[in-house]
């Protein structure tokens, strides 16, 4: 990955650290193509096995691995929906085995979901999330592991509606890009679906939800569908000590300024 | 609306044209409240009807607009999702209504939705999207009528998904705002879900489909669910003509400029 000069004058020019100089001079200088697994394992002090998506691969090679390893190293896997539990729960080593899984292009992309096993040792998920930090990403620890994990089930969430409307012939998959790069994406870029709708309505998420979960379960047409507990249950508190309601006014203020910078940056290159 | 003075000189000095300007210095002043709805159509060209999301409100509030406006006016509604069928049927001037729907915040996002319905007629509907051309907005426009139209279907599906990790006790809702804004959000705020599976791929959304519909269809415990038929009957054809794989290259290298420079964006107000 090579930007172009101006990017990096910019970036030169803002005094931005070691982190933002490595994602335009590449990392390619730091990569070393060892010849055998035991060469690529020696003087590890982490390893992200990044395989094929195939159980049983998964399976033989994180074993390879385990064997091959010191103990007390984290094995953490690039898996995009394999909860750890399927390949690891019969080696000696499961305590150290999680997934780290980063988002593509994952040199740019902060976002790290963290997956520990209920085998996977504590020590070593904080050990990881540390790791993950130190390199100025961002980790995500789910708390309990579930096939897809949060981004791809989020992503598979809005992908499978999409497919739909464009089988049912309500859409181009052209404006369905643009409903998203044009529209919804642009929030998305900076504030969480649970903040866009919690900053939403002066009552905060428990109004949004009072007005439009109608809506949302005449749409999709699951009159089971149950916002409203959820939010009674835990979602609200946690949301009103996350995003002040009385901050509300700043937070639209701050939100129409990075909205009309992303536009500067996506209009003026 | 009144941004800070440092973007407000940026944009100038970019001699950037009246609607971003319009953007950060206002529009109260064009805005004058009448006294009657008679008063407010006075001379209008075009209205947007922005009443309460409530049914029975829409249907009498749209009979008096249009038994007050001249013939061949276009009567829009910005109903988030209430199909025009519903509410309009029965009037003499049904042909002239149809939904034009803005994204929150509309001074801000792009996008806005054009639903028609199927009593709405082609001229009217061929007006509106060049009146909303016309003020640098992006018409999306559905094919058909569907309730909750492309934008809140997209958005309740990932909701819906985002309200039952939080309610199986997978993940914080903290977290699944940080999946999306330090996450897919980012890719999402250029490049719509299809452009971004299809560029995916070597072999595009047919190679992206082939590798995970799998993993998706267990992951939702969906096993009807079938991608392969609707890339197979359009979707793989609209797609290679809209995003050529010859520029992948290209376009994963622009990719990277625009999260390089969103980054920028971000870290650096």
């Amino acid at each position: 990955f090579q930007a172009e000069d101006g990017i990096r004058d910019c970036l030169l020019s803002r005094g931005l650290g070691d982190v933002y100089k490595r994602q335009i001079s590449g990392y390619a200088d730091e990569i070393y193509l060892a010849q055998s697994l035991s060469e690529a394992i020696q003087d590890s002090v982490y390893i992200q096995e990044s395989g094929p998506e195939d159980l049983f691969i998964k399976k033989e090679l994180t074993q390879q691995i385990d064997t091959a390893t010191p103990e007390n190293i984290p094995i953490a896997s690039s898996t995009s929906g394999i909860p750890t539990s399927l390949y690891a729960s019969n080696l000696k080593g499961r305590y150290r085995c999680l997934v780290a899984h980063p988002i593509n292009p994952p040199h740019l992309i902060p976002a790290v979901e963290i997956v520990p096993a209920p085998f996977t040792s504590e020590a070593i998920t904080q050990n990881v999330k540390e790791i993950i930090i130190s390199i100025d990403k961002e980790p995500l620890e789910l708390k309990k592991e579930i096939p897809g994990f949060v981004v791809n089930r989020l992503q598979g969430a809005l992908l499978s509606e999409a497919f739909n409307l464009v089988k049912d012939g309500i859409s181009t998959a052209e404006d369905i890009d643009k409903a998203i790069s044009q529209g919804l994406g642009l929030r998305w870029s900076f504030m969480g679906p649970f903040q866009t709708i919690h900053l939403n309505a002066p009552e905060g998420i428990a109004g949004y939800v009072e007005r439009y979960e109608k809506m949302y379960r005449e749409m999709f047409n699951k009159p089971d569908m149950d916002w409203s507990s959820v939010v009674k249950l835990g979602l609200e508190e946690e949301l009103l000590n996350l995003y002040q309601l009385s901050d509300r006014e700043k937070h639209e203020k701050e939100r129409d300024d990075k909205l009309t910078k992303l536009f500067l940056h996506k209009i003026k290159p």
